[in-house]
């Protein structure tokens, strides 16, 4: 009646309600994440095409430089591994650049060049 | 007088402020999933924690595949692609695959299996 631990199935109800909690508030974190990531997304594409309009250079080191010292010092003080952080940011900023390499062939010019500092305003789309 | 072009020094002062507003949002948005992200690697830990005590199976297939099919569909629902989101949960899963090698080695039986479904709960430590 209590634990026999072959699976899920056959688990302590108290074990499988905890873990069902935990669960829960996984899947509500990924949902918030998505959805900020959806809306981080809808701006990098604004300064995409900001700065296709106003002929501004796609890449900025500097303000690369300040967003991963910033990431870095807030996953430090959230208790997040400062390198993850980073890491994460690179994985965005990888997506931004695939997205605006889309555009830009969507565009016809298929100037995809992948500077993709900022988060991926790296190559601004053709319109704007 | 107006816009030179040769940086953001030499902008449109319209320009450089819709710029600045956006990269505003940007870090607003990078703040909030970084500390979402904290809280979500505070969750796996809780659940490598609990399958470790209870002899539970790290891996959960049906789990994950549950979790993939429910962030694409959110993706979609919020206009991001659901192939990245896809991407992104799996790139949070080497990350909780990544802590619980780290904690399994600190355990010293070195066992970092990496079978990490459910977001890492992979490996589980030995203690708890």
């Amino acid at each position: 009646m209590t634990t026999s631990h072959t699976g899920t199935g056959a688990v302590d109800p108290a074990v499988r309600e905890e873990l069902a909690r935990l669960r829960d508030s996984i899947d509500n974190i990924d949902a918030a994440v998505v959805h900020m990531l959806a809306e981080r997304f809808k701006c990098t594409q604004q300064v995409g095409h900001l700065k296709a309009g106003h002929q501004l250079p796609p890449a900025d080191p500097a303000r690369e430089a300040k967003q991963i010292a910033r990431l870095r010092a807030l996953a430090e003080s959230a208790k997040l591994d400062p390198a993850f952080a980073e890491k994460f940011l690179n994985f965005i900023i990888a997506e931004v650049i695939h997205h605006h390499e889309r555009i830009a062939e969507s565009n016809g010019n298929g100037n995809g060049n992948g500077n993709g500092n900022e988060n991926g305003n790296g190559t601004a789309p053709a319109s704007g």
